[in-house]
């Protein structure tokens, strides 16, 4: 029998940043599937809290949270970053089939943010429908991104008139930043930012754990900044025993 | 007495879209101004109707729908772009402006998507803060953009595996193709991809009127799809008198 298999986008925390959409899909579905990293970053306990609040807030009656443990990553060979995440994508598939196998119905796999932007969940879901261990129907209900919360906190346009965007991640910032001069990170674990050459010719407007109750943001010239967001970002991290953090880069 | 303005990102038409913060702002705020094209294109008055569905759906109680009258914009200097969008700025600022005066209390300015993306609501929002006419507190409500529907109706991360995004517009498609090879198009009003060298290596996935109850989709290689792509925009655009469309390209 066919099931129901629903990548929920719930936004970057806050439940009010939640779509209708994605609320009445959360009361739709039997089980709600949430990744847990908890046995790799004790920390992250409560993102998985952060979840139940959305819960709280939007389903009616009681729900059914399925944590699913996260299989390890391996971030030690940087030679092969692609076939890592790959390994990584065919273990999570085998995690959440045995979640899925476990508990018969409808299900929802509950996503930060939008499914559509460095997230894990669709190709996940692709992998699990190629599979076929599990037959599933895949819908993907879209999310707002911590990037759009970061614009709307710092009342920004991520493009300059007619110009161009570039959403990339930490990872490839100081290649593109050759080529772009506006330009969005993301999972930048490192606040590659502070490497970047010329940082009076840069502004930046950053922030974390946007949605959250603790979130921080700070704008400014980038070499006039960039030491006090890396503060705010290591107590951030050190309040939580993790951060989320994302920035828009722009040439003066 | 200092008034609250706030922009309120709608997100693409379908009503579900809307965010619980959205909602609520509109219920909270005492008059909902909306830029009114139907002067220059009379075809766009059901795009005021679909903020009324919007309305009925989300706000209790009677609404007050302002329809500000949109300025000419001069779109026929291509030497001038942003001098020409600077000056209907201006003019639309005065709009604005003159409608706040004439309605006294809180405001919502309803936007299309999100105010980060391609939208003028903010700079709109600045302008007339600086003017000082008015005394506004500005406020953001971030939306789902048309991009994250058309990524979630063809089930797409936006990404490639760790890879960047370019998001630019069809004026600048071209230019920007021949750096990027992952590109989300905006504000394409005459389907540049049709003009792509090589259009067998790219792949495309195309949407328009994403969220309303026409909307259509098309995917496949470039070269293959793209006359399909013209022929249906060319059918929504009879069919309502607009249509508004976004697309992502890869390089297959």
């Amino acid at each position: 029998m066919t099931r129901r298999l629903a990548l929920v986008g719930l936004g970057p925390g806050d439940p009010d940043l939640l779509t209708a959409q994605a609320a009445r899909v959360l009361n739709e579905v039997d089980h709600l599937l949430v990744a847990d990293k908890t046995a790799q970053h004790p920390g992250t306990a409560d993102l998985i809290a952060m979840r139940e609040e959305i819960c709280r807030r939007h389903v009616r009656g009681p729900w059914h949270l399925v944590a699913v443990p996260d299989p390890e990553r391996d971030r030690d060979d940087p030679t092969d970053y692609a076939g890592a995440v790959r390994d990584w994508h065919e273990a999570r598939a085998i995690a959440f089939e045995a979640t899925l196998l476990e508990h018969p119905g409808d299900a929802a796999i509950l996503v930060w943010g939008d499914p559509s932007l460095y997230d894990s969940a669709i190709r996940l879901a692709d992998r699990i429908e190629e599979r076929g261990v599990v037959d599933v129907e895949v819908e993907v209900v879209p999310g707002l991104s911590s990037v759009q919360l970061l614009a709307a906190r710092h009342r920004l346009v991520l493009n300059a008139v007619g110009g161009p965007i570039t959403i990339t991640t930490g990872r490839r910032l100081l290649e593109d930043a050759t080529a772009g001069d506006n330009l969005v990170v993301m999972l930048d674990g490192s606040l590659t930012c502070r490497r970047l050459p010329e940082r009076a010719a840069w502004n930046v407007w950053w922030g974390a754990n946007l949605g959250s109750a603790d979130e921080v943001v700070v704008a400014g010239r980038l070499d006039r900044v960039v030491e006090e967001i890396a503060a705010r970002r290591a107590e951030a991290r050190a309040a939580r025993g993790w951060v989320m953090d994302t920035y828009l880069l722009r040439r003066a």
